[in-house]
């Protein structure tokens, strides 16, 4: 009943990179890090993010390479965790892991007094050897990261740290990159559960090519 | 260990929405568009969405009272659907539904060639009295609904229209803004599962006040 014409899906996906490419111009990225940048912009339209990524300390080359060891992903939410593709990780034998709804997370953060994110962080580190995390959302869960890290209590293969918004953003993304350790860090204020989706999503392609 | 000045949790969303409306300045939006607005910026940093956003067909009043009757809010994806409060969902008596997964879905969109967005569409809408649909990804979806709609075989209670993306998008969604139903589309390339978790979020918040 539609009367424009649609593009088969199996070809949307080719076709979208192909007007990315085309839109991006003269614009060249080091060659690891294009998959990444583009996929990223696949999944917002959002161009900033050609300018705003940052790669970290060897941050493609470590991530690929844990994933290909099967290694976990941690998310600091619940969308980040979905949107995360479930095929590829299987193929992988990596897997993907939230504690933002465990228990002894909401309980602790609570007694604490400090946030959900930042809590489920502090967990997911007790066992992580050779770990990802990937935050889109919580700049305390990447300040509580990087506390952990200065502590020698963590040594993560790679921090995707793409929080969104207005408040504490900027600054705990800013700290975050004076660290020592592989991460994919998109600049200033944007980011989001999507965009740290986007990346886990593109080093996984990387990884299983 | 931080040394930044961080902002207390139950602080923050309250600043960011202040920091939103101090960028925005002299822009003004109707009174009961405004607080889906400032959360789409909120969710993606992106001020585009203070031009973008297209309401249509009473279409705030429609979403908030479909709620308050406790309706299901149907997505297109996982992401759009972990997205979605589920707290403030149970407080109105509403669910949530995704049929992206469901067997069924896969095998006759296999059949059909279709896209599974799209065939997940069609067997929500045979049970979606007084439904809300919220599509964050796949423009194939928004044009079944629009296939259904036209057929008369679904009346929404509103239609949530912000796929993202290079290919059909933005025909999808013109195509979608000549139809007599109440929606809200942002208009052109952007949107996402968080776009679309974000407006049903918003219109939550309207809900229970």
């Amino acid at each position: 009943m539609t009367e424009i014409t649609i593009i088969e899906p199996a070809r949307i996906e080719a076709r979208s990179f192909e007007i990315i490419t085309e839109i991006l111009g003269n614009k060249t990225f080091p060659a690891e890090q294009q998959g990444i940048i583009k996929r990223v912009i696949h999944t917002s339209a959002d161009f900033d993010y050609a300018d705003n990524l940052v790669f970290g300390h060897n941050a493609v080359k470590s991530g690929v390479a844990a994933l290909k060891a099967g290694c976990t992903v941690v998310t600091d939410t619940r969308m980040a965790f979905a949107g995360i593709n479930q095929k590829n990780l299987s193929k992988l034998g990596a897997a993907k892991a939230c504690f933002i709804d465990d228990p002894q997370v909401m309980e602790q953060a609570k007694a604490g007094g400090v946030t959900r994110a930042a809590m489920a962080m502090e967990l997911a580190a007790r066992d992580a050897k050779n770990s990802i995390f990937a935050i889109g959302n919580a700049p305390t869960a990447l300040l509580m990261l990087r506390d952990l890290i200065l502590a020698g209590k963590l040594s993560p293969a790679l921090v995707v740290g793409v929080p969104v918004g207005f408040v504490n953003v900027v600054e705990a993304k800013e700290l975050f990159m004076e660290l020592n350790v592989p991460y994919i860090v998109a600049k200033g204020r944007k980011g989001g559960s999507n965009v740290a989706a986007a990346i886990i999503n593109a080093l996984m392609l990387e990884a299983l090519k």
